[in-house]
């Protein structure tokens, strides 16, 4: 089944575009599973209970591969235990590796993360290179109804210093984001939208509207909300009125929510979930709202 | 000792600008070190003795991620196993990751290829995220003595698709040039470069006059050498007239040397060595003609 009409089912029979960022920062983890444990293990054993729990509320999960990268080939095996829990868990696993390269080296990325026995559906890729560094990501995904994200405007402060540059009469990311529209056109689903979809960080509400215009066809991957500012009504202009055409991040509200709290961290699990829950009801009631 | 230092200081020693690309692609691997072996031993079996033959001629060794990452948790673990082989012959080592993200991920990152205790000496990086997708790495650097490379001209067919679209009155990748001078500055060498360094595709030998311009103290690094189409008179353009301030990658042409030269692939070491002698000497000579 084609990756976009996997993900938009996932969100309406979960009514949640809620996807849960994995950024196991090491030093955010609770020090009772630091104890005595390797740091991969530790973060199986954080991550993993997580999952489950959330799994009813959530549409996918993203994990972040520095976090995992951080602790060399034991932190990558970690990851891959992870992303298989989570495919077990029926959610599908988009890889934040924001990787780009060019010919035989993005064929190489591609395979690594876009082969069909991989428990991953989709990967999210740079543009710096142009088409040369697309294509093979592409064709990948056309073989094995994966998906990937190309980062348009990202959601951080110094975003626009590149992605805000006039270029002729557009700005450099509404430049991009005709490209992506472009790249994705052969690779549209049932449910109208491309297996090439966007980030576009939730930051930038007014971009939204401007882009939702430009990319009609890509499911926009919104980091951004809450832990860096950006509200539920931020995002409204990412969605079209049906609730369909995007997907929410979150990462450290949700995983690290019994620090808010200040709740016992022993208590991470049940933290976690009622924090995701409140904002699977929040985005659902804004994004339905009209 | 400052990353750009004990890179010239390696180039003078060895008389080579010469930097041994570790593009380990599967498919072109001789196929007795394939038969009854899992990849990552058959990687492994490859590049060291390739290493150890050719450490005298070249100057560093650049490692291409995507090649190991394909084979997962043990393809990291090959990574790591070729990374420390090559440290053991005083090589420098420099990852081709193009990594980049933001704030506390990109910190990640860093720490997951710039810290002091791992067997590399820089990384390559995306700079589409601006300035806070850049700083934690050069943080990382100056603590720890290690460098950054930052794509600015990639030396693929569509780099200009989006590196040379017109910014005011320069092209967006003279801009990102200019940005990476500027990001480098605070980390400076007694030999005049900085540990903030620059990729700039040696396809573009006219681009390389101006961008060597824009960034007087980045070291370049040359990526499309031999098998991508640029000559060693078109990398001329990259270098100081002492010879310093560049250096050149090849990887297809020493690893599988054996292929064009239509040798028997057990002689894959020797045919390796003889192209990278040839190729050193071919640098030396053009670069100081003169």
């Amino acid at each position: 089944m084609h990756f976009a009409d996997r993900l938009l089912q996932a969100v309406e029979t979960k009514k949640s575009p809620l996807c849960l960022g994995l950024d196991p920062h090491w030093a955010l983890l609770p020090e009772f599973l630091k104890e005595d444990a390797a740091p991969q293990e530790a973060i199986v054993k954080f991550l993993c209970p997580i999952i489950e729990a959330t799994a009813a509320h959530i549409c996918a999960v993203k994990p972040q591969l520095a976090f995992f990268e951080v602790f060399g080939s034991a932190g990558f095996a970690a990851f891959e235990e992870v992303c298989r829990f989570a495919k077990e868990k029926d959610l599908l696993v988009i890889v934040d590796g924001k990787r780009n390269d060019i010919g035989s080296t993005a064929e190489a990325y591609a395979e690594a993360y876009l082969r069909a026995d991989l428990p991953y559906d989709a990967l999210t890729v740079t543009p710096y290179l142009g088409q040369d560094g697309i294509m093979p990501f592409v064709e990948k995904c056309a073989r094995n109804d994966k998906g990937i994200f190309i980062l348009v405007k990202t959601s951080n402060p110094s975003a626009g210093e590149f992605q805000d540059l006039p270029v002729g009469d557009e700005l450099l990311h509404e430049h991009v984001a005709r490209k992506v529209a472009l790249w994705g056109e052969e690779l549209v689903g049932k449910e109208g939208f491309s297996a090439v979809g966007a980030v576009v960080g939730a930051t930038y509400p007014e971009d939204l509207k401007l882009l939702r215009q430009d990319m009609p066809q890509q499911i926009f991957l919104l980091p951004g909300f809450g832990a860096q500012g950006a509200t539920a009504g931020d995002l409204k202009n990412a969605f079209y009125a049906n609730g369909s055409g995007a997907i929410v991040n979150s990462a450290r509200d949700i995983l690290f929510a019994w620090r808010k709290e200040q709740k016992d961290e022993k208590d991470f699990v049940s933290c976690a979930v009622e924090a995701c829950k409140k904002i699977q009801v929040e985005l659902w009631e804004e994004i339905f709202e009209t």
